[in-house]
């Protein structure tokens, strides 16, 4: 349901990100050889590539992603107030991406392309061990720039939230870190995923200066911050990230998480999960439970569990948004 | 996979009807009754009742359905050989239906239209009694007419399996006389679903005229047949469908199903399935599975005993079409 009333006042979350489809299937290692593609991780291709894969894929399911608006859903079900900003263009998968994020209460604005590429869609291949392969043609993602930031919304969030993936273009990262120069200025917190650790290796100078100087909440898993740090255990990039930013929510898969804010040290357990079925948006859904906690006042720990119970749903399902209300999932297992 | 192979020699179905994609979301009864929907039929509507509806909407999953097409999905993944016709449009969701049609090795060369409505959708609403109520948008599918049906294909199939919902537009209702007039002159079997009672209410006298004259193998459910003879239990429908066709498959759910061909019934109890998670596609199932083995020459029984199991399979779980190889399944389960 489409929720006017939301826009207006203040906001916990603004999420910024890719505006993407995703394009589910389940497939074979095989396949992922014959790509060449490095299983778990994000590739970008361009129209041709993904016109090529797509030929070879299975028959897919099509559902609303993209990393940061997984996480603005997530915080929808939480009955959290968000703001997302991503370009789509005024096509039929840009549609489904505008309905859905609106249907679920999320405030978003940010106009259609009317000419260019198409909508991004991310092709996601999804492997027997549950992990997936995701192959992102970034379509009209390509038209966010700074001017898509808006000054008012900035002001109105609690959190600024980035993902990484916006690195990967000049416009993007102009727009990103326009969004954390507002943020920054109406004294608002600047939170960041590092998104992959293909993403991290492309820009990981560029990263560690934005890490140091403007993130208050960096989230990352144990291969991205390791490769942030170059370092070859978990232990080093720990000690590295407590001096780089106010906190920083480590996340370790089955070994659930780490959190680290200065002399304070979490080590929580991950969430118990039957059969993990697909893993796209785990990541995703633990920022979304993390910064939901934060905005709320909990302590670190318990943001931690929340952003767990949150990654715990998304896992034992395919699809990278939660398909409960999370809100209720929260009350029932914190 | 494309299939390139597949297009040539005999096949076993050709399945003809709309070209549509899915858009699935769960909801409740009181969204059914806010719009007036009957539960468990399909209403069409038009572009502007398409667009009210999906702005009201919860977030959603597009996947690619059609009862024909859903029919040619399970022949499939039996391993018969089959082809489909219906059209889309040159736009996002028709690259999405032809893809995933072909990609099953399904042949499907229907030119999409370049102009006009976009690709036929149809909203379902699944409510948490594992009802579907479908509200279909014909979109492109209204420019399927007689000139589209290959004289070759029709010629070239064992069996031309005709969706009932094709009877709602004069143009496609011509496409599909043409479709059972070319297979009768070449000595193939003719079979027709009846697809929904309301479809059978709107079209009674010809539906009645059509099934006496032309077609040898009838799938309906139990509604579907009563509505069609204007009686008041499903044993009266069953004494007069013997007298119309050559053989008749009527599904009951639950029950099982009802097979007639003359003197011959069979009563054939439903496969056990878990828990029921969405109907949508139970009946386009039952009649891939049923004409997969009539095509291999199997007893009528067993058709009846194969239409299950692929029914069986579709409703544990969201979405019209298998999700695991039925060929398997029926060795497996048979």
């Amino acid at each position: 349901m489409t929720d006017t009333a939301a826009q207006a006042g203040e906001l916990d979350v603004l999420c910024v990100g890719n505006s993407i489809v995703d394009v589910l299937t389940q497939t074979d290692d095989a396949m992922l050889e014959k790509f060449g593609m490095v299983k778990g991780t994000m590739a970008l291709i361009d129209a041709d590539q993904a016109e090529a894969l797509y030929a070879q894929m299975s028959p897919a399911v099509e559902t609303s992603g993209g990393s940061a608006g997984n996480t603005a859903a997530g915080l929808a079900s939480l009955d959290a107030k968000c703001a997302f900003i991503g370009r789509v263009r005024d096509d039929q998968l840009g549609d489904i991406f505008t309905h859905d994020i609106r249907s679920i209460g999320v405030e978003y604005a940010t106009p259609a392309a009317t000419d260019g590429p198409p909508t991004a869609r991310c092709l996601i291949l999804i492997t027997p061990d549950a992990q997936r392969t995701m192959n992102t043609f970034l379509g009209a993602s390509v038209n966010l720039g700074p001017e898509d930031i808006d000054k008012d919304l900035v002001a109105r969030a609690k959190v600024t939230y980035l993902e990484g993936y916006l690195w990967d273009r000049d416009e993007a990262k102009a727009a990103f870190l326009r969004a954390a120069g507002l943020a920054a200025a109406k004294n608002r917190m600047v939170s960041l995923s590092l998104s992959d650790p293909f993403c991290v290796d492309r820009h990981r100078d560029s990263f560690r200066e934005f890490v140091a100087g403007h993130v208050d909440v960096l989230f990352a898993n144990e291969d991205e911050i390791m490769s942030l740090y170059q370092v070859e255990n978990f232990d080093e990039a720990l000690q590295h990230v407590r001096q780089d930013c106010r906190i920083a929510a480590l996340t370790r898969s089955e070994k659930g998480s780490v959190v680290v804010s200065g002399e304070e040290v979490h080590v929580v357990d991950a969430e118990p999960v039957g059969a993990v079925v697909d893993t796209t948006g785990a990541g995703d859904q633990f920022a979304a439970g993390f910064l939901h906690g934060l905005t709320r006042g909990e302590d670190l720990a318990t943001c931690a569990r929340i952003g767990g119970i949150a990654a715990a749903e998304v896992i034992a399902h395919v699809g990278p948004r939660p398909q409960v209300k999370l809100a209720d999932l929260v009350v029932q297992k914190l």
